[in-house]
């Protein structure tokens, strides 16, 4: 089934416990088209880069699968840019440069060709954006899922509140759970956010997992124990493209079936933080999903 | 089959920003021999308290099954005295009061009637005395299980490396085995843990599940997602006794086996948190327990 995704597409410079990168290509709708195009193609992407955007950057989607008709590139302008470097922990990082640049200004102009997806991902974006984005649309999709952050949190929250409030799916992290509906357990917190609009809602925990809420019922995946994370960068991004582009390849929305999406993303964000940005995700095959897919069996078969 | 246990019997009081209770029976020996007796009878207990512990205490643990011959009682001495106060998230915890009083020079003496007990659950406790259980034993155990926390880590590691080397499955925390391995990845520090004498080792992670590692095999068990965590005192060893108690009911010590022994753990310890102290696990059913562990497959099953 076709597929839209809004999400940045931008430069990224990387510094971990294991060595550091110049800048690369990153964003969320890089990561989340990548993981997406391994189910389905082709993904077709809004974004928006500057002309210092590298044309071999654009091949390599192209490569596997996403239709950047909807990738505006601005002359004169520079390309969204974001620096940030990880402690030894891995779990948390700072924030070394973040340059706007196009992504100040966005906005998500919708190709013709592209009208009629019936999946579409909102990848991490000022939620003003993300919104308009919904309102674009001439057909209402299937399933809509949002991904956002604790700053869209701090900074908008009104606007994210319209927006959680039109979208079907949302994915956000255990302290971002906690802070959008003041409550601790996860549980708790799962009603309350659901009660905002969203039917489904996926609590990402990083190395312990994710869990999946619909109605009462709940879903707990687990994280594939690694013996190293190489680069934590776009593991939430390649989560969730993983996790529509399997809906969108089985077009089957049943929670039975998310609980499958939930575990094939959990697989695609394994592979992601073997090496720095998107470099692993290039080279895996199917039989390595497969395999991988395998051994969360294995780890949570009792 | 035969268990054995050594663990302190003891007062705790306990306070939570749900309330607070006075003196309550309480320690590790109390929980692992009430959690375990629910899957075979009788317990065999080796444990010390003063003249000030009530009757009706050891009671309360004998109508369990608990056979309380190895209970030392020591006139004009005081039983060990916890006091705690949990946080608002209940993850983290301020001790108020530790009076040692009888485990100070606590001798742990084996009945002859224990001897040739053939799963043997050792709680937490100084190393020392866990290690003298062991070299009391006339007869080499099929299981010996060893729970233990940082604090031995951090003043006695001599001995506790001795006692670690003794034993088959060691269950720490995550912290406790990043502080023990010098390891951050749980996989890594599970490897240099394991290669310290244990084969079999239970990392537990509180509201995120425990993982069993088992040469290059894991097991991740999720925790079931709770509305309200009301006391968690006494979850690890509740969990440790219904892990050792379903071994000795099955006598199976396959790894297919001990992942169910953890499940069944984790269901344990899921009720103990939802009252203060021992009280919710002195109410359940065996049908209770068959339909909570029916929750713990529904969570992971995809």
């Amino acid at each position: 089934m076709s597929l839209l995704t809004v999400g940045s597409v931008a430069f990224d410079a990387i510094e971990t416990p294991f060595g550091k990168t110049d800048k690369i290509i990153g964003g969320a709708g890089t990561y989340i088209t990548i993981s997406a195009s391994f189910f389905t193609k082709p993904v077709k992407v809004v974004a928006v880069v500057g002309d210092d955007f590298p044309k071999e950057y654009i091949s390599t989607l192209e490569q596997q699968g996403v239709d950047t008709e909807g990738l505006q590139i601005k002359e004169g302008e520079k390309t969204f840019f974001w620096a940030g470097k990880y402690h030894n922990d891995m779990n948390s990082r700072d924030t070394l440069v973040t340059e706007l640049n196009v992504l100040e200004h966005f906005d998500p102009i919708v190709p013709a060709n592209y009208q009629g997806s019936e999946y579409v991902m909102l990848g991490n974006l000022s939620p003003q954006v993300q919104s308009t984005l919904i309102e674009r649309l001439e057909n209402k999709p299937k399933l809509v899922v949002l991904d956002t952050m604790n700053f869209w949190m701090d900074i908008a929250l009104e606007d994210l509140m319209k927006t959680i409030s039109m979208v079907d799916v949302l994915s956000i992290n255990d302290e971002e759970a906690r802070q959008l509906s003041g409550e601790y357990s996860l549980r708790k917190a799962a009603k309350k956010i659901m009660a905002m609009g969203p039917k489904y809602l996926i609590i990402k925990k990083g190395e312990h997992g994710a869990l999946l809420f619909h109605e009462d019922k709940v879903f707990s995946a687990p994280a594939l124990p690694l013996e190293e994370v190489f680069d934590p960068t776009g593991a939430g991004d390649t989560f969730a493209g993983g996790f529509i582009g399997y809906l969108a390849k089985t077009d089957d929305i049943s929670f039975d079936n998310m609980k499958k999406a939930v575990i094939y993303g959990s697989a695609m964000a394994s592979f992601c933080v073997e090496k720095f940005g998107t470099e692993r995700l290039l080279e895996i095959t199917e039989a390595d999903l497969e395999a991988r897919v395998k051994e969360f069996e294995e780890l949570t078969n009792f």
